[in-house]
């Protein structure tokens, strides 16, 4: 293998093997304390790993964590859409701080909900991030027994005191959709949401009604629907929404799926986006950027999320105290082609 | 935590549990040796486990593999949109073996390209799942001096004899996209490729001309393009294209982007899909399904060929000979809305 460069912010390993003139796999031999290494080589490369501060390298790692160790990512679904993401962002962070992220799905697998709870204690894992929406208090106290500090990605109801979460700001993002919308001069909004007993679904649906009252709307409930992120539901609330006489200028959709079953109802009844029916989406998924019309949304920042409750779950793993262990991170709205004013 | 049901393919630590009458994590401290376990019960439980066969748990698992063990799997860019899929493959298939799947990103991180091989030297990782399409020989080299077993996924190019991979069969998939246009009476058909450099691209382009000859029509070399499988190229193409006086009545795009980069341009030019240009993607991503019209595409089956390569890798830790090294997946074509008969 040619050697890496010597520069700051690169592997240890690599440097180390550059400098003591010997292969990454002798170092990692070293460290792994094989047999199958000379003593002189075996004393240099030690002596090396020490000067590097092996144990404490990477940027964004907290002191006490030793490089090459594990933390896991369990998701509910690794199919969905939002998987990517929020691989993505908690790879970034655990790799930044020297260590491997292991990657589990938690469902779809019969009647054994618990396994991936199994397989946590089968290996020399540190700690855990979890993007399981209804993680049972059963579930955090294995968690707790196998001594594994963890964090909650967009849990669907907010967890318990003492356990550290990351989420989008639904209310937030909500509130900034409708905003948009009612800028534009609309003043019939329906909004197509999703599953009504998750906290997202609710916080973004409450952020719509804040920004009618502060624009002075009342709040007209019939023009409210809640799905379940998916398309067939939406789809149908779309063809009844808009087929209606008195049909609403504008669609807030609780994702950029659901918007997209908004755009087919429209062309099934003869409405153009934006034309006829302006139409704002949720997380900003990438295929928002690849329809026609490009998708107006509301970006959730997974990966940033992700990132955000890995660092918690680092900053425990080292024995510290996360400076917050609850946090709602906002993303922006992206304006593209959806949305304009009403004719 | 709950007990979980002592079931046939259940994991082996949650059944040596329940049958030891103690909590998933004591079997787990027991297996790593942990001191903190009275010795009668670590007894009780080190029988169990040896009943259970744990180090050849698994359905799908080869002999000679040990639980708790990790296989890494090392993807280019972790927010393209193939990415989820072939995690989610590879995870199968190493979650069925009783191990864990390292997740890591090899691009965009400065200079070092080869941190990923660094990061696995420092874990106790047991082979390595590479979708790298560029992959080195020197980065090949780096594999086998850590001594880890490899596969590799999607190559750019042919990999050397030896090495074992799985890609797509994208020959059959662009005769079959043609085919299909053909066969609605299509005449003129264009093909938006993704980069001529990549195998997968030259073999797609391949399969399309092989079809036109079966059909005994001209291959016009005026269309076909090469773009690199993103929007902005397949869009310029795109319009180039159907801006012709001669336009083509279909266009065969190289990947699901590049085909919704196609509707654009056609609604620029005010022409509808499928009624005055039909669109066959290539990929079969979720949001095919999602956009209006519903695309008509080329199924690639990430998931299964991510699982197939893990497999391999599998078996090679084990120390058997995978029964075939070199694996063309064909995807069925998935007819959809975007496909009609010329007017």
């Amino acid at each position: 293998m040619a050697a890496v460069p010597d520069e700051p912010g690169g592997p240890t390993l690599a440097r180390v093997a550059a400098e003591a003139g010997v292969s990454v796999s002798t170092v990692s031999k070293v460290l792994h304390g094989r047999s199958d290494v000379a003593s002189r080589t075996r004393a240099r490369v030690q002596r090396l790993l020490e000067r590097h501060g092996y144990a404490a390298r990477g940027r964004a790692a907290p002191t006490g964590l030793a490089a090459g160790g594990l933390v896991d990512f369990v998701v509910g679904e690794l199919d969905g859409p939002w998987a990517a993401e929020l691989v993505r962002g908690a790879e970034e962070a655990v790799h930044a701080a020297g260590l491997g992220l292991v990657v589990s799905a938690a469902h779809g697998r019969g009647r054994t909900g618990r396994e991936w709870l199994a397989a946590l204690a089968a290996r020399p894992t540190r700690g855990a991030v979890l993007v399981v929406p209804e993680l049972s208090e059963a579930e955090r106290d294995g968690l707790r027994e196998l001594g594994l500090p963890f964090a909650q990605i967009a849990p669907a109801e907010e967890p318990p005191a003492g356990v550290p979460w990351v989420g989008a700001a639904n209310w937030s993002g909500g509130r900034a959709a409708t905003r948009h919308l009612l800028g534009l001069g609309h003043r019939r909004i329906a909004v197509i949401g999703g599953p009504p007993r998750r906290l997202a679904s609710r916080a973004r649906v409450d952020g719509y009604r804040s920004a009618l009252e502060e624009a002075e709307l009342a709040f007209d409930p019939e023009l409210v629907r809640y799905g379940d992120f998916s398309n067939e539901p939406a789809h149908r609330h779309a063809l009844e929404l808009l087929g209606r006489p008195d049909r609403p200028t504008a669609v807030f959709a609780g994702s950029d799926q659901q918007a997209l079953s908004t755009y087919r109802a429209a062309d099934r009844l003869g409405l153009r986006v934006p034309g006829d029916v302006s139409v704002v989406g949720f997380d900003d998924l990438p295929f928002t950027d690849w329809v026609t019309p490009r998708l107006t949304t509301v970006r959730t920042p997974l990966a940033e999320m992700a990132a955000l409750a890995t660092g918690m779950v680092l900053q425990l793993i080292a024995g510290e105290r996360p400076a917050s262990t609850r946090i709602e991170v906002a993303g922006e709205l992206v304006v593209r082609d959806s949305t304009a004013p009403p004719v």
